[in-house]
Order: C-alpha cells, then sequence, then structure tokens
C-alpha cells in the first residue's frame, strides 16, 4: 500500500475548492500533476482523486474521509437509486450497526466468511460488556433476527426492506472507494413466500444495478452468476454485475443475492403458509457501495482528470468568465447569470465560476474536476453573442451562439452521456478475448483481459487457475452459449464458457 | 427502563404495514391499544411509536430499529433540512466514524464530557489494535484535525462542510427516539476568520432550526444560549433551540455551537490572515439528530395515536375505499385514482388503500399513523359525487364534492399545519410560569411547568437547584428582559429571568 498512503501523507488538498476560492498553487498548475496511466496506473488513480478532490486517507489506517465532491457524487449516486428501489415497493428502514457476537455464529457459513474481517466493541461506558459487539460487515444476522417477529403469515410476505448504511470489514490493503475498513453502501433485504419469487426479485435488483450502471453511469457491465467459491458467505447464488476497468481489471459493481433458506432456518424467518402449514421464507439481500465511484473514476477518467457522464455529475456545466478589465465585469457577470437562468429552467445544473483568477487556473480545475460541458464568456463573447464551449470528453472546442445555448449544450450533454458509454464498449470489445488453449489464457490474463474460457465446474480447478494466474472466475455469464468444450486447465469436459479476469 | 423493554419483548407489530396488508388484529382494533397520556405518559409514548409502526428496541440493549414509519419521517426532515444548510453554502461530506483515542485527549473538557460514553473498539481483523478506536460520540476531532491540513490561509475560509451519521453514547437509560446508545444526526462544522463570523454562522444555523421546527414540524421553540455548566463539552458557547412537550418537559431540539478557538488550539487550526500573522481558526458545531422524531410525537401526538403536520407527512392524504360488493369494485377504484391524480398534479402526497379489509380496519391505521387528511369513498359517494372527509387533528368529518376536492383538501392541509403550530403555541403559554419565588418554583416545577425565574448566575446554586427539584437551566433566551431581581434560591442579585424546566 505504498502507493495509497502517500496522499495521506500529504493530505493538503482544500474542501470545499467549489466555493472557496481555495485552490492550491500545485493543484492549479493544471492536469501535468497526474501520471499517465501508461506509466503508472495505481498513482493514476490516485492522483486523479486527488487532483478532483473526492477523498484522502484519514489518520485511521484504512478508513478515507470523502471529501464535498466526492460525496456529492454518492449522494447522486443515492437519489437515482434509491427512486428506483421505492418503485419496486422497497422500503428504507434503519437497524442497529451492533451486532450480538452470537448473531454471527448462527449461520456457518456466513460467520466463517466473515470472521477475519471483524471489528469488535469490549468496552463501552467506562465497563467491559457481558458480550462482544461486532460492527455490520453486513445486516443480515441483525435484521433477520428481527424479521422473525415481524412476519407471522404469508400475509405479510413479501417484505421488502433497503438500508443505507456505514459498514465495517477490516481490510489490510486499502485504496480509495474501492477497498476500505470503512465504506458507505445500501444493502436491501427481502422475504418472499416462494423460492421463484424470491429468485425473481434477486434478479429485479440485478437488473436495477445494470440499469443504473449503463444508463447513469455509463459503464456497461456483465451480468451473471458466481461460481460456488466465490459467491457470497451464506447464499444459495450469488447474481453479480461486473465492469472492465481501464487497465483490464474487473471490478464487482454490485452483487445480488438468493439467500434461499439458509438464513430463514438459522434465524426462525418462519410464516403460516396458503397451506396452513408453517414455512421459512426465501429471502435475497443485494447491495452497492461507495466503491461504484471507483468504479466510475476507472471507466472514464482520463490523464487529465476525471471525467464525468452528465447524468451523475453534480454540475454538468460550468461557465467561466474571462474578465480582463473591472469596466466589463458587469456585463460579463450579468450574462453569464443569464445563460445560467435559461440552462436552469431546462433542468441543466449549471454553475458560475466568477472568481478573479487567471482563466487558465479554472479551466484545468473544472476540467480536472470532471465537469462535461465548460462555456466560457468574456468580452469578445458579449460583443458576438457567443459562448466558447468545451467538451470535457473530446476536449472539442466550439464557439457557439448565445441564442441556441440552450438546445446545443442539452445536446451536447447527451452527447456526452452516449459517447462515454460508446467509448467504454468499445473498450470492453477490445478486451474481451476468447482462447482455447492454456497457454492463451495465460498470455491473455497477464496482458489484463477478460477471457471467456472453457471450464468444468469443477472448484479445485478454480482455486488451482487462481493460484497459477491470480486470475478468478467474474461470473458465469447469463447470456452463456451452450456449447461442448473441454476445461481451459484440466481438459475436463465443460458446457459452456464463463469469465476469468485479475479483480479488484 | 422497564416500560420500554416491553416493546422490545413482544416486537410483534408488522413492517411495511402500508404495502404488504400485514396488520395485526391486536393493533386494528383501534385507538384503544394506546395507554391515555393522562394514565401514564411514558407508556403513551411507547404505544403511539409501536400503534404508528415507527420504531422497536433491537436485540442489543439501548439500540433501537427504526421501522419505514417512522424512517420516512427522518427521510423527510433530512431531505428539508440538507436543502436548507446547502443554500447557505455547506457541503456536504463524510468522515471515519473512529476516533484514534489520543485525538479525544487533545481537548480536555472534550474528553471530559464525553469520557464515561464512549465505545471502544480493541480488536479488529483478528487481532488486537496497537490503539483504541473509539466510536464517534461526534466528530470535531477527527474533523479538526483533518481541517488542520485542509487550511492554510484566510482565502481558504469559510470552511463548511456537514455530515448526516451515525453516532454512538453508551446510554443507560435508553428511550425510543429520544435517546438510544445509537442515533442518526447530522453535524456542521466550520472554520472561520474572525469570532464575529463563527458567531454570526452559529446563530445563523440555529436560526434554521427555528425555522425548520415551527414553520415545518409546527413545533415552537425558545431559542437562548446555554449556561456554563450546560453547554457543549469543550464549546465556549452553546446556543439551543428547546421545546415544550405534553408532559411539560423541555426537549432539546438542536444546539449550535460557538467553539471560539478551543479546538482549534487543540488541534492546531491555523491560517495565515490577512495581515501576514499565522491565526487560529474560529469555529462552530451544530446538530439535529433523531430526537426531533420523539418531539415531534410529544409535541402533536395523541391518546388515538401520531398526529403528523402535513409538511412533514409522507402520505399527506390516503384515500380509502369502501367496496361493499365485487360490482361496484372497479368503478370505486377508478373514482380513487382519478382523485388521486389530481392531488398529485398539486404535489400533494396522496395514497390510495383499496385493500379488501374491514373500512374501519383502515381508518384506524391511517388515524394511528397520523396521516392528516383521511378521504373514503363509497358507492353512496360516487353517485352524489362526493367524498367524504376527516381530519386527523381536530377529527372533524364533512362530505366534500369531488369537484372542489383539490382546492378543499389543499386548504384544508393548511389549515391542520396552522391548527397544530397554534394549538402547540397556546398549550405552550399555559405552561410557561413567571415565578418570585422558591415556594412558587418548586410548586410549578412539580407541576410539570417552564418556568421564568431570576438566577444570579452562579453555578453552585445552579447545581443546587437540579439537585433538589430535577429542574435545569433550559436556556437564557434571546429575548430576555433587562430587569433587577433577586436570584430565586440563593437571594442575590439578577439582572434577568431564565427558563427552568424538567428535560428529557
Amino acid at each position: 500500500m505504498s502507493n495509497e498512503t502517500k496522499t495521506n501523507a500529504d493530505g493538503s488538498i482544500n474542501a470545499g475548492g467549489d466555493t472557496n476560492n481555495n485552490t492550491k498553487k500545485d493543484v492549479s498548475k493544471g492536469s501535468n500533476i497526474i501520471t499517465p496511466r501508461s506509466q503508472d496506473y495505481s498513482e493514476w488513480y490516485l492522483d486523479v482523486i486527488k487532483a478532483a478532490d473526492m477523498a484522502e486517507y484519514s489518520p485511521v489506517k484504512g478508513c478515507m474521509i470523502i471529501k464535498p465532491t466526492g460525496y456529492a457524487i454518492w449522494e447522486n449516486m443515492q437519489k437515482e437509486l434509491d427512486a428506483r428501489f421505492k418503485e419496486t415497493g422497497v422500503e428504507n428502514a434503519y437497524f442497529p450497526m451492533f451486532i450480538p457476537e452470537r448473531f454471527l455464529n448462527k449461520e456457518k457459513e456466513h460467520v466463517e466468511g466473515f470472521a477475519p474481517e471483524i471489528a469488535v466493541v469490549t468496552h463501552a461506558g467506562g465497563k467491559k460488556l457481558d458480550e462482544p459487539l461486532v460492527l455490520r460487515p453486513t445486516s443480515e444476522t441483525i435484521m433477520y433476527d428481527t424479521f422473525s417477529h415481524w412476519i407471522q403469515s404469508y400475509r405479510d410476505l413479501p417484505l421488502l426492506i433497503n438500508q443505507w448504511a456505514n459498514v465495517i470489514r477490516w481490510e489490510m490493503r486499502p485504496r480509495l472507494f474501492l477497498r476500505t475498513v470503512e465504506f458507505l453502501w445500501q444493502e436491501g433485504h427481502t422475504v418472499h413466500e416462494t423460492e421463484k419469487e424470491a429468485d425473481e426479485r434477486a434478479r429485479e435488483m440485478l437488473e436495477i444495478y445494470r440499469d443504473f450502471a449503463e444508463e447513469v453511469l455509463a459503464i456497461p457491465v456483465i451480468l451473471g452468476v458466481k461460481t460456488e467459491s466465490e459467491k457470497f458467505a451464506g447464499a444459495f447464488k450469488t447474481y453479480c454485475v461486473e465492469a472492465i476497468m481501464q487497465d483490464g481489471k474487473a471490478l464487482q459493481f454490485g452483487t445480488s443475492h438468493h439467500l434461499g433458506q439458509n438464513f430463514a432456518k438459522a434465524f426462525d424467518v418462519k410464516f403460516l403458509g396458503r397451506e396452513n402449514t408453517m414455512e421459512y421464507g426465501w429471502q435475497t439481500s443485494w447491495g452497492v457501495s461507495t466503491r461504484m465511484i471507483g468504479g466510475l473514476i476507472m471507466t472514464h477518467a482520463d490523464d487529465k482528470g476525471l471525467v464525468l457522464p452528465p447524468k451523475i455529475a453534480g454540475v454538468q456545466v460550468v461557465i467561466t468568465t474571462i474578465i480582463n478589465n473591472d469596466e466589463d465585469r458587469d456585463l460579463i457577470i450579468a450574462k453569464a447569470q443569464e445563460v445560467s437562468s435559461w440552462l436552469k429552467e431546462e433542468g441543466i445544473k449549471v454553475k458560475i465560476d466568477s472568481r478573479d483568477i487567471r482563466p487558465g487556473e479554472k479551466f484545468y480545475e473544472w476540467e480536472r474536476k470532471g465537469v462535461p460541458v465548460r462555456l466560457e464568456l468574456g468580452k469578445k463573447d458579449l460583443a458576438n453573442n457567443t459562448l466558447f464551449m468545451a467538451r470535457r470528453d473530446t476536449g472539442e472546442k466550439t464557439s457557439i451562439s448565445a441564442d441556441d445555448v440552450v438546445v446545443t449544450v442539452a445536446n451536447t450533454l447527451e452527447a456526452i452521456q452516449a459517447n462515454l458509454y460508446d467509448r467504454a464498449v468499445a473498450y470492453r470489445k477490445e478486451k474481451e478475448k476468447v482462447v482455447d488453449t492454456w497457454e492463451d489464457f495465460v498470455k491473455e490474463i497477464e496482458a489484463g483481459n477478460f477471457v471467456h474460457a472453457h471450464w468444468s465446474g469443477d472448484a479445485g480447478v478454480e482455486a488451482q487457475i487462481k493460484e497459477e494466474t491470480a486470475a478468478t472466475i467474474r461470473c458465469i455469464p447469463f447470456d452463456q452459449k451452450m456449447e461442448d468444450g473441454v476445461c481451459i486447465k484440466s481438459g475436463k469436459p465443460s458446457k459452456g464458457r464463463v469469465v476469468f479476469a485479475k479483480s479488484y
């Protein structure tokens, strides 16, 4: 973690840069403070976060401070997802962050999966506690103990609960947004009458994640099922959304678990069925986290900094004023405000930057922060009734008519959203390889690719491949083609290809 | 805590009752499950929470589970407050919930104030930690350590940060919403160049709390300054918003602290000033929590259940169908949907309850949940082009024309909002007493009143009064009249009256 701690030691980028004019000199020089991807990808990732002023490491090892620019993205993510969840009947609630240790021990696979990562409170209120309390790594156990009291009969089902919360998993190799000891997430938990209904719900929520990833974040994803070795501790099946990052590594964007009746049996989540018999509930849980912000960065950002898809950007358009002498000031600012009000009326999120600093300094700042469209307005523009427009994604610059600004900007925002998605799809295509020999497999994995290859379903072979290449099976894709083949490693018969990659 | 734990042991009200038809028989009997206020106020409070399905105790002692109906109120509170904060330039961020123990020890008064209530993580990731980590009881220490890196010069100021988070204070006498080991809140933290600016900010945020309490929650409040003994641990001055509950006790609704330079000195929050000298920042912090929900209940609820002011209600209007035979069903539901769409167009939050259960069961459920307006729609209404309307606040019932429903409902919602506020103001007037003798003081405090009385400013006398009567000085009110008098207890000279009451 030598790369990551650098940020912590430095930790000197200003917060609230948007409103407080507090750009620091070394940052304001422009994009040259960002290590190019080609030179050092990990360093580039951290540099982008720093240059866009999104987050930094905290004095507590492994924990991060999400700064206003980063947190605004999280707020937008929450807003978009929360509305989609609620549309399907899900309601929000809040459960304690403390879990009695005995709860965690009730589902065997679950405790084995999480035991190495838990943090425990042993002392509180000046005393040693009778029973240690675990800080939630996820809330299945505490929620399902309660659900067992809430549910009496089939009429109480489905129960559809979501929670926005912080969770704790003791990570020894932290990386901003991708892997931190404390992170923010949502965790949905549902109980159903039948296996079929639970499975449909798990897939429905996965589809919401896909839609959000592709339509809002412009991140193309692969949907599928995890293998037994990779599934969630205690789940019956884990569905997942996987994305390809710019270094060819996979990022698990979100997961949706069909839990079967495993937890229901451990926590006595029973109901009186339609046939008057007591039955165990069928359950799902599903979650996405602040890790999505890492995925957003590693999908779209470039060597100049962050690049935000318009649909997730807190600021979609920034109007920067170019004021060379005091007499023009009022007129230029008045025009900027007029243009801003036109754009706002169309629901476009716009910000005026009329700070008295060098124009270049302002341009670079918004470039680093990934604002999709920058409009510049100076004395000449005023005379010509024009604005100068720069696209963040392509760098393209054009002079546009002030009269058409609303339509031009709206179209440009749409074009940027589409372009970012298309670019990511093209990248994914380039990175997806179909191989049939072990030699090719090793070569493509080492080249940082997503590899479609045959595998017989043998967990021992899966483990061996992981040990030798660091690649894991990301998923058995939903669109898997049924075809006879032989396992890339063992030569045993296989009925279809699965997706291998190295991952975050 | 014998009263409170009852709820936990039972814990059998269904969640998601709104959408899942899962009303339990004992609850559906109506308001008779709620203990009258006159009989047992504490019991009444818990019964209202249970009957409205808002929250319950969790298996972890002192922690609560906020159920969907309760959480929806919190979400509305967040939305309203967050918008008001952002309008003043505040930005949201997120800091770790872990605080290194040594941080807490840096500000002497602060650590003394919080030490008895802290919870400590000693083991994590399977190992004993080198340094114990405290779970944040509040975030001054962890934030200001970071602020010291963020701030270099006066140009970086003001720094205006807010955080929505869970905090932990080990409470031995928990009470749902009012006092729990873990609670949800917002904590704002700002840094300023001058003492004057910090003081203005602290008062500005207090004014936002007042506005929110009075205009949205219809809770009239008293604004003032805390005495030295009652102020926040480490603050220079604590401003507060106090409300009177139905039992005459005070609820501290929110506080806003002018921290002076105390924390800045402890955490080295320094900046290069305009005169080129290094100076310590002037700071504020301010917060409100899920405790506001307790205040909302104890201001407006009655013996039938919760009563929600329209401006905070998640559902402002419920349309309940009365269907006696299958042939009317489609027509009645179609009309309900039509009325619902008209109301929605006007921005009114409406819900249709067309469940096939006894109408009375539906009415009581919405009454218990405090929905401001209930519309009933049956066959007769259809024929007469009317709806039957019931107000939750007054219980008033009238038949209204379906053609006028939007205007009638909009006016009624406004009238309810105003009535609830006026009713609470009238109640407060009744409960506020001005006394001049110790005998009257004791009598009025015991009768559960807010007492305006002279006090010389002597902390020893303040402590003595608290010991003898359990009353504390809620605040030195902003509108304190300067008048010569003598301290109610000590007979020492006093320049004005302060407000005494028992409190939550």
